[in-house]
């Protein structure tokens, strides 16, 4: 009984690239953990060893530098496709090349000083091949919460189930969300801004019967806002908030009106769901890879 | 232009489920983390708010718990089963569940006492459809490390490569591995055990001209000493080990001749990699949604 | 010979508060991270395993969510006091207690609709005791970044040394700030908002010719806007961001003048100190217990 | 009204040391994690900017490569003592270094072949002034359970307490140890070796009424065990581990007898104890900066 290689890739991953743009006395900053990824026919170097087509991942690591100086990173978006078609032509055996970009966000305080901002990490994945590419731009660790116009109930019941019916509950969670662009001709900052604002404005608007109705709101109305958009996936953690039980506590008076609770850590719903335009354009591989979703 | 749910699941992620079986003086301990997923039917959640059909993730919870009691935990791979086709049985709207389970290992230090071994966490995910089921057996956290035997030279070099060939390096990686079983009618823990003593064996044993040769060696080895073995994956970091550079140093007869290395943080290459039995039943769904591979 | 039981305390760590408050439409987030200790003579429960002094850990967790409700947040600050004083009263075995509270900031994107803001974290260290009080104020995780107006040169050189001097490099750090307030007796939050000002400020506007320096001009800055200040301590890691050598790469024109640069991991610099005024109030147990200090 | 420079140090922190010795074809491994500090005369750092008497972090971080090959690492603890001698003679500014470093084991599966073992790391810190010179031995993240014999009960109560009496529950924490050395004349291996084996020994032994009383037994024993030690210190987490409620599961003859828990993550117990041998000579600055320990 013999075996055989299967689907491989290799590449560099979590490069952290700061580019400093200096040309004038007001500094820019753009800091970006970069990981590249290479497809293609590399099947010597897993039976003979045979490294003559391998691109090592140490000179992805240098184009990935050399990359934010000579084609600059305008957006993420854009340097991500340039890193791709850059790895594509520097290794022939590749058919495909897979670039994922975080950005980290910082706050002015000074003409050459910056304060990181924490919250949301803006993300992009371009999927490079020699004649199409795909380009998912998206956001993670952004932290939602809704303190009330949420509700739990109507569920189905077995027998081992004990969860009450909640009526005003916290809804919040650590929303990872990455859209897919029909093309790549975009003009990739405004439609981040874009996206970024009916996201929180939708979570913020949409009285909520479950997590997955809220996402499916937040979904429906970027594909609403952004015809450019072809789908929309989501994966986000329903961070429990329990109300903390007073009626234990033997003070006069003492009540817990939806007023404390405990944010737990785990275990913690999973919620992923995809929102996809009627007439969206295939996907190819733009999802290859792209951990996160069903 | 109107749109439409795509691909969904939900569950309840990560609980740590501890199962102490005392039915003797000398007590046994199963430590796992458990996580389960529901797919099927589940559009009304999404569109309307409607959770007639959602068993909620509170309840899988509990039924993790309540089955290790129920069912024990002979091995994670058949409590992984068990508790799947409890949830399909409670949820008639699912067509799927999935379960991963991640167990850590205790040593004993006393009839009741144990101290947490550390190292590498067996794994396994169970596929449990209506009629058929996968299971994924694995382990991830496997941190090995050759000093020796270990090469990189012969790469296709371009006008950023600027890495040096090397003829012994220290090749070091932290796995994660899976590997898929052919049926659902094995011995689990003798099959896991002899699994990573093949992996173990076999990353000693090969002089490697890369992490791809090595991995490949790994994969081949485990589908040959287990017949019912499908298919094997790797999802393998190459943990740089930098040779520091004593040439600036100003001591007489200082050298470094592969003794002092600077263990690197990131970036850090990325390899991933399948290995099939030529005649491997079909994967179904088995690795869907199943984060680290290609 | 014999053995004695020395200094010891206990307490409940990181017990996860979220406190709404939505007396209007217009709700109000207060999301913290709060750990308990008691110090006094609880030597029985370490000898004897006799509890009956021992006001339980629980207990400690259940009087932060209580005291959330019954003493409200108006400052995490006097929200520190009032729980160590209840702490105090509750327990007759205890000299001390001390209370330590993070608070994550949020960003309102609605009515009762929150998105967590990241960036640096808020932080109280209240001392308590049957006598006298000491509070503690500061910030962490508050990742602050010069591109220019820094420099590293004239140092010592021993044979070991390699590094060369910069003229102009990044500067940048994670701070953890705290400083020691005079009495109680202050308005938490201005006082908060207006440190805060002047660290970002002074670390904005300092030529640094070490992170050193650069530390005793913030410290100094705080102490001169506030008088009711003691001292600030600070323990500061030199975020390395190495400029990326350009030099073997073969491409016509590129250079590198200190505009793209790799952010490492470890290791770090690692700068603590501490300026005081030179009346300050004695600090008595102020810092007991809190890390990251020298 | 004027300030100044209070306590200070700098050092490089976790600078990752991997040594390898090939002298036979049985190589072995030291994995290491060290960080360094000075304490001295460094004002002028601070307060005017200048280097001339600083050497740099970058060269400690060289030195501490360095000792591996010249000194070489036959104990952490010796490497600790003779890498802050060094420093002290390398830097007149400096009256002591204090050396950190944390000790990755590692089992071996062939000639040069090893697989990270996980479980408690080692750790030693050495503070060597010009005159005398302190030495901790320890152990962190060593993660221990009792499935059996501890109790919680007899505690006091007020009107916030809720938790019931505990007859039959688990202990289970991840300890952090440390043991002061009453002199530098030590077996430094086989000192750890014996020390691990009798905190191990005691944990598993030892009727528990309180983790305080565990820890005090542990710390007795260790002092019983080795006269050589002035005191043992603990800092440890009570890793809670609820016994799952299963009164609201409604399945026939399905109980719980102390066999299906919820590990919890946060908020957890923290105890922090010390054990001195009545005539344990003076510490000095041991314990300066060593985080963790009230």
């Amino acid at each position: 009984m013999t075996h055989r290689l299967g689907a491989n890739q290799y590449g560099k991953a979590e490069t952290r690239v700061v580019r400093i743009v200096r040309d004038t006395p007001v500094h820019e900053i753009h800091d970006l953990n970069v990981s590249t990824a290479l497809r293609g026919d590399f099947a010597a170097a897993h039976t003979t060893g045979d490294q003559s087509r391998v691109l090592p991942t140490d000179t992805q690591k240098n184009t990935a530098f050399a990359y934010a100086k000579l084609h600059g990173v305008s957006s993420i978006e854009d340097y991500a496709l340039a890193l791709g078609r850059r790895l594509l032509e520097a290794c022939p055996a590749a058919e495909q090349a897979q670039i994922k970009v975080e950005r980290y966000a910082w706050d002015r305080i000074g003409d050459h000083s910056f304060a990181r901002r924490g919250g949301g990490v803006r993300t992009a994945v371009a999927t490079v091949g020699r004649d199409e590419a795909h380009v998912l731009s998206g956001i993670q660790e952004l932290v939602l919460l809704n303190t009330t116009d949420s509700e739990f109930k109507g569920f189905l019941v077995d027998e081992l189930t004990t969860l009450p019916e909640a009526d005003d509950r916290i809804l919040a969670t650590s929303l990872v969300a990455r859209w897919r662009h029909g093309s790549t001709d975009v003009d990739w900052n405004a439609s981040y801004d874009a996206a970024l604002a009916t996201l929180l404005r939708t979570f913020a608007g949409t009285y909520s019967r479950a997590l997955q109705e809220t996402l499916h709101a937040m979904g429906g109305a970027l594909l609403d806002a952004q015809p450019g958009l072809a789908e929309v996936r989501f994966s986000a953690p329903n961070k429990h908030h329990f109300l903390v039980d007073f009626s234990g506590f033997r003070v006069d008076g003492l009540t817990n009106e939806g007023e404390v609770f405990v944010a737990a850590d785990r275990p913690y719903g999973l919620i992923e769901a995809q929102v996809l335009r009627d007439d969206a354009p295939p996907a190819g591989d733009a999802w290859l890879a792209v951990a996160g979703f069903c």
